[in-house]
């Protein structure tokens, strides 16, 4: 193959940036894992010389806050934009937020120890995204002093039901070993059961996302509705 | 030094069991992360050939539920033992169980996502506490079918408190790239205000486990008080 064939065929190399470095460092993360990002492998995904990338990132820990706002910035904050709007109600704005925030980092549970405590400030999507949900939940009521701890109580339910949507259906099941487990054995059961009676199994549910714990989604429920009404009595 | 005076002065070598490989293995995956948790390595700290380790444990797999056990058995469910004795309330024992069950995952965050979908069927201690909560429960009035939902709920936000934990204070402070950001920064002063008169950031609020994040306790309160109240309302 003569070179003039072979440039006219690819497209142009696309130009280094830090939306590319985003998407190129998430992909290394989810495949190999966070011990093996560094600024060198990193260069070499992106086929350039690691002084070229030291032009657009400072370090490791500047890019972690790159994918945590390549993450964030796929949460959807519709519905809050509409209440603040006051076109959407406090109780479908969180629910919206919290099934979206969830549905995102249950695709990197690997990630989530790292991004729950990052801080924000230079990931500007991320404060993008606490500025939108902390003006719309004041506008429909909540108090400003209790703003903080209305969404960090969410995101911690949140980060903890994302693991649970990668734990196997069977993660509580007490297989052999099941002496002295009954009351388990018995809890287990009488929930499949229920399961199988909503529908709850054969994913119709949810069919925003693959589950492959197909009984996460009744203990999400009762957690959301939990939380969204803790949230409904603070309004004044 | 002689042989005899080295012999006296020192403890016998302990004898490998799966207690001290559980310790071990959890030593080592707190020291240098879960990928560097290998027989051979796990085998070198314990002074001990690979072989005579696998006498004691089949695989990683194997190891993982160990250290899963050796956590687990950390949490209290004191509470929940004197519930199915009648001699405490369901909001008692969910609480002091919760309260348990995040300062021993805290000491552990980067173990969170690994346990939290590893199936508990082969670790007697974990089986042992879902089946001490499952009774309890029940015996307090929650339905058989509700029960793990309740159990799932809880879990789900207890990893994700643990992780908010190991959240630096300033998490989400917005730090100079603030512009676009004032209703974050809006919530944020009033929380300080507020934690600050309530003696939160001096640590009088919860002195059980050292905070790195000092703002972490109003959240997570919000967050069990909800989660407590839903599960009250299951009583039949």
């Amino acid at each position: 193959m003569g070179s003039q064939k072979r440039g006219a065929g690819r497209p142009a190399k696309p130009v280094l940036n830090r939306d590319l470095i985003a998407e190129q460092a998430l992909e290394l993360v989810v495949e190999e894992g966070l011990d093996r990002l560094t600024m060198t492998r990193l260069a070499k995904k992106l086929s350039v010389a690691t002084s070229a990338l030291y032009n657009h990132v400072d370090n490791k820990a500047d890019i972690v806050l790159l994918i945590q706002d390549a993450l964030v910035s796929q949460v959807s904050v519709e519905e809050m934009l509409r209440l603040t709007q006051g076109e959407a109600t406090l109780d479908s704005a969180l629910a919206a937020w919290a099934r979206s925030y969830r549905a995102v980092f249950a695709k990197y549970p690997s990630l989530i120890p790292l991004i729950a405590v990052t801080p924000v400030s230079d990931a500007p999507m991320t404060l993008r995204m606490y500025n939108i949900v902390a003006e719309a939940v004041v506008s429909a009521g909540i108090p400003q002093d209790k703003v903080i701890s209305v969404i960090v109580a969410f995101e911690s339910f949140l980060f903890g039901s994302a693991l649970d949507m990668n734990a196997p259906s069977n993660v509580l099941d007490a297989g052999e070993s099941s002496a002295g487990s009954s009351s388990l054995e018995r809890a287990i059961a009488a929930t499949k059961s229920s399961a199988q009676e909503a529908g709850v199994a054969t994913g119709s549910a949810d069919q925003q996302v693959q589950h492959t714990n197909f009984y996460a989604e009744p203990p999400f429920q009762l957690g959301l509705e939990a939380l969204i009404r803790q949230a409904l009595e603070l309004v004044q």
